[in-house]
């Protein structure tokens, strides 16, 4: 019989333990090497698919992919590119089949969120459109918190951890410094869609006065006014006030604050940054003394803050991505499924990928706290099993000692390549 | 015998481990109770000293006190306030040694930088000036690490792990996403006047390619085609450029660059931010993608990295102001000396307050490389030892659980107050 090989790659934005899964998903494949005779990983993605850029996995050694685990970022590298439909771009799946078929590639596993879900649904169509025989299964990652069907996704539970380690520390930093310099500290985080993130600031406040003592969500219009008394509030009680604020914070018209007030010096808006923006606001109506920070790509890379919860779902699921495929499952994406009763205690299930596709699960309301300001005892008691543990990696020289794979291309097979739109 | 008692302050910005000298100070004081009846501790600095806000540390637990040594900012509060000239300012210090007096206070430690080293040397001189019997001890603190005399400050070690930890982790992420999305990274860091905190950045890059790919330092002017250039190099070489820059960078002109670029709305210019006219730059000429991260406070708070040859060198510090007041000693500030030799070592020397007081250290153009974009061997040589260590803190509910002391005032014996100026 002749042997069927398997394909992994990663999708969208990267994350800490988006690693974790492919160790977890490579780890498996190898004690199945009866089942799947070699695993590959297409380089950044679908692109990698589409241009026959293939990496052999199997020559890597045991302890480097054991490394993955600990290793933050797209080891194989990752893509921001969409899968048009089967119907108008049947082009592009008749190169994955030449591309599989080539590579005798019989698993696909993709490892992202919901636009990557999109396209894994879109790949495992094929079997029934294009009448090759490929089995795939998606596999959740996203920071954003967003996929539905499962109870969170792997990436967010180490962001959420980041995030609130990270305001606890700054508080206490801006605390000390009240009475003669910073009064107000502000931290903006990701998630331009939904508050997941900036709501897990909010674990660090376990008692009146903690920070963070105001987090601004996109859920919730943006209320100048509002606001300012909140701050004038807080300083009033605690001589300082820390926020944390969501890239994704909105005016009541419906327009990103962060592209509301900057412009360069030729008059062109400046992108990104709401943090500046609410400093500003505070600076010119309270005059308050404030510092601010733009965490960006360090809330999603640190892997030396992230939390052992969120590294173990994501091996998990890598896991579990290869048993279902070898139990003959198709199309489906396997989930984190909180079981009920006071302890956390998390299961694997599976959704159907196309339940997950293009679906935005939404930061439930009662999480918010009335005044949209903080959280509620649901919303923490969500959050909190999710940056539960430490997970760290080793340390050389003072740093982590995070691994970089030799990603050998596979030799090409086909004599045609394939341009990316 | 009347008992003796001592005033232990903090001063300036905090760090991740000026508790941990706060710690040293107060386990040895309570080591020494003879000698040391009550230790107290200024509320915010120097402010403290002078208003009469004194808090008894002696009111603390003992366990409470060991976790000082894993609590970032400034347990007792910090203050920005320098005292002036005993010939002109004559009445703070009356008004110091009528505190000192009351509370029969002895010792006095100060914890701080070159400002408030120079309030320390101020405060030696009372026995002198104004015939009060004070035995004044500096004790270094400051991220910057510009303080003269001793080989390194504490708070830098940790900064500068963080930094190497923060860029070496970003950096993996852009590389992971460079083929369709972001090319360019940016992270500024702390340092207007010296580029250590920068040049911290750069122990991450240890083979060729490795991030950060290029450092600017305030140094160096900045020259815009020069940068251009090897940002495009770095591109052309490695799919993705990840730099890390000073806030203090300056244009040839001696301007900074984060004053130069952004106006909001109303024309006035925008200050704080480096990184985003970087990024802008970038992007209007060499059209790449980017993302920027502003540190700001997470660095220098950020007890969850801290290096544990830092946390070491705080504690020992702390430990040995009270050992060189004991000994009689008034007017000196414990340093770290670097023993000779390979392997790295050190020990406590100590130095006069009159030398350490308004000086700045600068760092050597030596560790600088030629083309103003990397740090040398010899940099490497004399940051690496600095970061080295983990010492984690202990977590609960995923979070590090930190102290938040009891501070409980001293009852005031002055009929009198005092208003800061």
């Amino acid at each position: 019989m002749e042997q069927s090989n398997a394909l992994y790659a990663q999708s969208g934005g990267v994350t800490a333990v988006i690693n974790a899964t492919a160790c977890g998903v490579i780890e498996i494949a190898r004690k199945n090497i009866a089942k799947i005779g070699k695993l590959y990983a297409a380089r950044n993605g679908i692109i990698g698919a589409l241009t026959e850029d293939l990496i052999d996995t199997g020559l890597e050694s045991d302890a480097d992919i054991a490394a993955l685990r600990y290793t933050p970022a797209g080891a194989f590298g990752s893509c921001r590119h969409k899968l048009g439909t089967i119907d108008k771009h049947r082009k592009q799946y008749e190169r994955l089949v030449e591309v599989f078929s080539a590579h005798r590639i019989r698993y696909f596993f993709y490892n992202g969120g919901g636009d990557s879900q999109d396209t894994a649904y879109k790949v495992s169509q094929i079997s029934r459109e294009l009448n090759y025989p490929i089995t795939c299964i998606g596999i959740p990652k996203t920071i954003d918190n967003d996929l539905p069907c499962t109870d969170n996704s792997p990436g967010f539970g180490s962001v959420a951890k980041y995030v609130a380690v990270s305001i606890r520390e700054a508080g206490m930093d801006v605390a000390s410094m009240s009475l003669t310099s910073t009064k107000v500290f502000i931290l903006e985080v990701m998630g331009r869609h939904a508050g997941w993130i900036a709501a897990a600031g909010g674990l660090a406040a376990e008692k009146e006065g903690d920070s963070p003592h105001i987090i601004l969500f996109p859920e919730i219009p943006f209320h100048t006014e509002h606001f300012l008394k909140r701050v004038k509030e807080c300083v009033n009680n605690y001589d300082h006030c820390s926020i944390v604020v969501s890239e994704g914070v909105k005016n009541p018209d419906g327009t990103f604050i962060s592209e509301s007030g900057l412009v360069d010096a030729f008059g062109h808006k400046q992108l990104g940054g709401v943090a500046p923006v609410i400093a500003k606001l505070i600076k010119e109506n309270l005059g308050y003394k404030y510092h601010w920070a733009l965490a960006d790509y360090l809330q999603r890379s640190a892997r030396h803050i992230a939390s052992k919860t969120d590294v173990e779902q994501a091996y998990a699921l890598g896991k579990a991505a290869v048993e279902m495929a070898l139990a003959g499952k198709n199309a489906v994406m396997p989930i984190i499924v909180r079981e009920k009763g006071n302890n956390y205690r998390w299961t694997i299930g599976e959704a159907p990928l196309e339940k997950v596709a293009n679906v935005e699960k939404k930061m439930p309301r009662e999480f918010i706290t009335a005044d949209g300001f903080g959280i509620t005892e649901a919303g923490r008691d969500y959050l909190q099993p999710l940056i539960q543990g430490e997970d760290y990696p080793p340390y050389q020289k003072g740093l982590p000692l995070y691994v970089k794979l030799k990603n050998t291309a596979v030799a090409k097979k086909l004599k045609t390549t394939f341009e990316i739109a």
